[in-house]
């Protein structure tokens, strides 16, 4: 249970894979898409993960998340149980000064989607930009991985 | 993970509780009502759980379930985050022949709504009927918990 601090951001080129610690695939889909009460089902690296998230609040910048790990093979099974509109994204972890950036590069119905994400301490914190980070999207919900599930990336 | 079989039925009166091998508060709230992909928080006992229940089949006989017992302060943050309209009931389990009998006894906006639920291994297995058992509901969507939190029992 914590409240997260992040900031996000569109990418600009594929700069940001030079300096990737390492990369793996996701799939994830959604028990619920409302903002206010997501409910998302993930499988990453072989492991599930249920997560709730609540309400944004600070223009964007927090919100309420609960995580919990969960059996693969009942990841699989709740996945089929999700709305439709399943993600696949590949995500890169860089770091940039003593921050790690995560790069999620879409495919599918979300390709030519590239989103970084950084997470602080506080909402004023400071950090090092790197060259390829683009135009800030924090609190964009156009952004949010629930809302890219129902209205895909080629659509818009 | 598992499908249950479960047949549910409306009460007519009051001597199941003379027989209840135990009682117990259940508090419980929905981050998801849809009867697809039902997203369920509940404190029972001072535990707390998480259940995700599928569409039925069967005509309401079986249905998917998912659960996982979670932190009960966890439990009381996502309530919170629940839609609203929380359950507050009062379970009573009794042994009827081999099986065991679940009477909940609805409180608040649900006052006046008592359930008795009984889970089976097979559609078609025979059970002893107490004298108390009413009018079979099973399958009938106003009686899941996820439709009585929006449209109580009151306003019926």
């Amino acid at each position: 249970m914590a409240v997260e601090i992040e900031r996000k951001f569109l990418v600009k080129s594929e700069a940001f894979k030079q300096d990737a610690l390492t990369s793996y695939s996701i799939k994830q889909g959604f028990l619920n898409r409302d903002p206010e009460r997501t409910v998302r089902v993930r499988l990453k690296r072989g492991k599930g993960f249920l997560t709730i998230k609540g309400k944004s609040t600070d223009g964007g910048l927090s919100r309420f998340e609960w995580e919990t790990e969960i059996n693969p093979k009942d990841a699989e099974a709740l996945l089929q149980r999700c709305e439709k509109g399943i993600i696949y994204k590949t995500r890169y972890e860089l770091k940039s000064g003593h921050h790690i950036f995560e790069v999620d590069v879409f495919h599918g119905e979300n390709e030519g989607l590239v989103v970084a994400e950084i997470e602080l301490q506080s909402a004023d914190e400071a950090f090092i930009k790197p060259e390829w980070l683009g135009e800030e999207v924090t609190g964009d919900k156009r952004y949010y991985n629930s809302y890219l599930s129902q209205y895909p990336f080629k659509d818009w």
